[in-house]
C-alpha cells in the first residue's frame, strides 16, 4: 500500500489554539485513492527543521504533502526549507515575477518588493498555479517519491490539491477504489455495541471496519477497497446489512447522516408539522433541526420558556402542576408537550426540562434529570433521563434524547 | 527559552476523523510555564517509526511529551517504541500487575491477561500513577532531558501531566512566569483593526500581541514573560489600556470572555428581562445565552417562530405587515420585536429575520439578508445586514450581530 506523510508549516499552528486542519481534508482524499497516511508532522517557521523533517519523511514515505509557508515574508520559509530537505536548489524564474505583477497590477497595487521570494522555486520543481492566491504551489519527484508543496489557507490548497497533486498520486497507487460508509447509531452503549457487532465484523477483512464514539451516538465506518465502485460497495452493503439486522432500530442512519436530519426528513415524508417546547436545552433543538436546509417545511415553531412564567402563559401548563410536581417533572413535561401542540395547531410537539447544572440540582432530581415530552393523535407521553456530563453535555444528550424519542415515534406510526 | 515537542501516537489520529487535541491543551500549559512547542507528531501504532520519532525529538529538544499507545492491546506499542527512542529496556514490575489486578477486582473483574503488558516501564522511568484509569504513565530523564509518557483519554492524561510532568518541566524552564489575556473585539474588519493598533503593540516585544480571527469577531491576545504575576499583568496592562483607548466600544471583553456572557451579565446587573424572537437564527441566540449558568435570571422566553402564522399567531406581527413587506424585512422585524416584548412583558425584546440560505434568496434580498430589531422603553429599531457565509455562518453571524445590538443598546443606557 502506498503511504504518505502531511507536513504543515507553521508557528500559529504550535500555539494552544490552532491545529492543523488541513490535514484531515488531505487525508480523506489520499484514503479514497487507496494511499494511507502514516505520520503528520506539525513544524514552525525555522528552516532548519522543515528540511529535516522533509528529509526524515522521504525516507521512509512515498508521498509527502506540505502545506503553508509559501507567503512573500521572511517567516515564509518552506521553499528554502523543502529545497535543503531534498538536497536541490531555488531557482530565480522571471515568467513567475513577471506573473505576480501582473496580478497585482490587476487588483490595483504595485508588488511590494517581498513578493519576490515567491518566484522561486525549487530546481526541477512543476509549478502550480494558483487561482485564489498570490503563492505558486510546487510537484516535485525525486527518486520514485512524490513531493506536493502547497500553500496553507484551505481554498487556495484544496483546489491545487485535486488539481494537481491527488493525480499524481493517484498514478503511484494504482486502480484501487476505496469507498467509505457509515452506520449511525443511538441508545447503545460502547461494549455492549461491541459485543453485537463484534462477531460480524471480524469476520471481514474487506471492509474495514472500525466504531467512533462521539458524545452522544455512534459511528460504525466500514471502508473497503477494490477494483470498482460497484465492488467497493457490494462489500459494504454485505457487512453492513448483517450489522443493520442485528441492531434493528437502533441504527437511525446508513449514510452517515445526523440524527436532526434523519427526523427532519421523516417529518416531511410524512407531512407531519411540529411545535417544541424547550425548557433546559434553551432552543437548542430547533437550533439543531433548523440547521437542516428545508426546516421550514415541518417546524412550525419552537418555545423557549425557561421560566415558570413562560410555561405557564405559552403553552398553559397549570400552575398547580408546576407547584404539585416541580417545573422539572414529567408531569410538567407532558403539560408542556400537550399546550404546546394545542397552542400551535401541529401534529407533533416535543418537550424537555431539566437540570443542565451546574446549580439546581436536588437529592431527588441530581442534575442530569431530564425529561422528554411527546404528544400527538395517539396521545401524551414522557420519558425520564439520568444524563452524565458538564452543562453543555447534558445540553447536548438532552437534544439527541428528545430527536430520538420522535423518531422512534415516527417509527411505531408506520407499523 | 525551554522547547518542547509533543508526539501524539494512535493510528486513529491519522484518520480525516479525528485531530491529536490533547497537544493544544499540553500547548497551552507549557507555554505558561514558560516553555515554546517547537514540533509535533502524530504516528500510528508503529512501534519503529515511533522510536526513530523519539530520537528525533530528543536530539533537539529539551521536553518531550509523548500522549497515547498504553492500553492493554497489541496495538498499544508506545512502551516499546519509546524504550526503543531512548535506547533503554522494558521491565517487568510485579507491584504494577498486582495493583491492575487489585483494581479489576474492586470493579468485580478478573483481570484479562493482555492486561499484563501495562506492568512492563521503561528501566529507570518514575512510574506516575492514573486514577482515572488502568494504564500507567512514565516520566524519563535522561542526558539532562525530559521525557514524560501518558494515556491518550484526556481525563487520564490532564491530572497526570498536571501532577508530575508540568512540575519537573517547570524545573528545567525556571521561575518564569507567563501571562496571557486577550480583548475580544466586534464590529471591525481585519486590516481596519491592524492599522488601528500596530502603531501600538509594535512598539512592545514584552507582551507580545497576537490577532486571532474566528469565524465572527477578533481576539487581541497579550502574552507576557516576567518574574512575578504582577509584573506581568502589569506590562500587560499597559499596552491593552493604549489598544482599548483606541478601539473604545468595539471591544465588548478584556479577558477573554464571550459575547453571550458578557451580554448576560450586563442584563443581570440592570435586573432587565429579555424575550427572543427568532426566525432565521432558529433558536441559536437563546442556546447561546442558556449556554451560561444564570440564564434563568434574565431570560423569560424565546419564541422561534419558524412560519408566519407563528410569527402572526405568537407575536402579533400583522399579516398585512408581512403581506406588504415581507417576513424578511425592517418592518416585519420590529412587529415582532415589540410584539415579543408585549406580549411576554419583558424590558427588552430582540428579533431576527433573514435568508441563511441555501435557498431563498431574491435579487432584492439576497441570501445573507438578515434584519435584526429591538424593542424596549425608548422604542422600537431595526438595522438590516447583509451577512456573508454558508447557512451555519450567517446563521452565526446573525445571532452575533443581534447580541452586539443588544450590548450597545444597554451601553447606551448608561449614558
Amino acid at each position: 500500500m502506498v503511504s504518505a506523510e502531511i507536513i504543515a508549516v507553521g508557528s500559529e499552528l504550535l500555539t494552544p489554539e490552532k491545529s492543523d486542519t488541513n490535514s484531515l481534508w488531505i487525508t480523506d482524499k489520499l484514503n479514497l485513492a487507496g494511499i494511507e497516511v502514516v505520520l503528520k508532522t506539525i513544524v514552525g517557521d525555522d528552516r532548519e527543521k522543515l528540511s529535516r523533517v522533509v528529509s526524515d519523511a522521504l525516507s521512509r514515505t512515498d508521498v509527502v504533502v506540505v502545506t503553508g509557508g509559501l507567503g512573500p515574508t521572511e517567516d515564509d520559509i518552506t521553499r528554502e526549507g523543502v529545497a535543503v530537505g531534498v538536497g536541490r536548489e531555488l531557482v530565480f524564474r522571471q515568467d513567475l515575477l513577471d506573473e505576480l505583477r501582473e496580478r497585482f497590477k490587476q487588483f490595483g497595487y504595485e508588488m511590494p518588493e517581498t513578493n519576490r521570494r515567491q518566484a522561486y522555486v525549487i530546481d526541477g520543481a512543476e509549478v502550480l498555479h494558483n487561482p485564489n492566491g498570490s503563492a505558486p504551489g510546487m510537484l516535485l519527484r525525486s527518486e520514485g517519491k512524490l513531493i506536493g508543496v502547497l500553500p496553507g489557507p484551505p481554498r487556495e490548497m484544496r483546489p491545487m490539491f485535486e488539481k494537481h497533486v491527488l493525480p499524481a498520486a493517484k498514478e503511484l497507487s494504482g486502480d484501487i477504489v476505496v469507498l467509505r460508509r457509515s452506520l449511525r447509531v443511538n441508545g447503545l452503549g460502547e461494549s455492549k455495541l461491541d459485543e453485537m457487532i463484534a462477531p460480524i465484523y471480524t469476520k471481514y477483512t474487506n471492509p474495514a471496519t472500525s466504531t467512533l464514539f462521539s458524545k452522544t451516538d455512534i459511528e460504525i465506518q466500514f471502508t473497503a477497497r477494490a477494483e470498482s465502485v460497484e465492488e467497493a460497495d457490494s462489500l459494504i452493503e454485505t457487512v453492513s446489512k448483517e450489522v443493520c439486522d442485528v441492531l434493528g432500530d437502533a441504527v437511525y442512519s446508513t449514510n452517515g447522516e445526523d440524527l436532526e436530519v434523519v427526523v427532519g426528513r421523516m417529518l416531511n415524508q410524512k407531512a407531519l408539522t411540529l411545535a417544541l417546547a424547550e425548557s433546559c436545552t434553551g432552543g437548542l433543538i430547533a437550533t439543531r433541526l433548523t440547521d437542516v436546509p428545508g426546516a421550514s417545511g415541518f417546524l412550525m415553531e419552537g418555545l423557549v420558556t425557561y421560566s415558570n412564567g413562560a410555561k405557564i402563559r405559552r403553552l398553559g401548563v397549570p400552575e398547580s402542576t408546576i407547584d404539585a410536581h416541580g417545573a422539572v417533572s414529567s408531569e410538567t413535561a407532558e403539560a408542556m408537550a400537550s399546550g404546546a401542540r394545542e397552542s400551535s395547531g401541529v401534529d407533533v410537539a416535543v418537550s424537555v426540562t431539566g437540570i443542565a447544572g451546574p446549580d439546581g440540582g436536588t437529592e431527588d432530581k441530581p442534575v442530569g434529570t431530564v425529561f422528554v415530552g411527546l404528544s400527538d393523535s395517539r396521545g401524551t407521553i414522557s420519558k425520564r433521563f439520568k444524563l452524565i456530563g458538564d452543562r453543555e453535555m447534558i445540553r447536548w444528550r438532552s437534544s439527541q434524547a428528545a430527536l430520538e424519542i420522535l423518531r422512534r415515534r415516527l417509527l411505531e406510526d408506520e407499523c
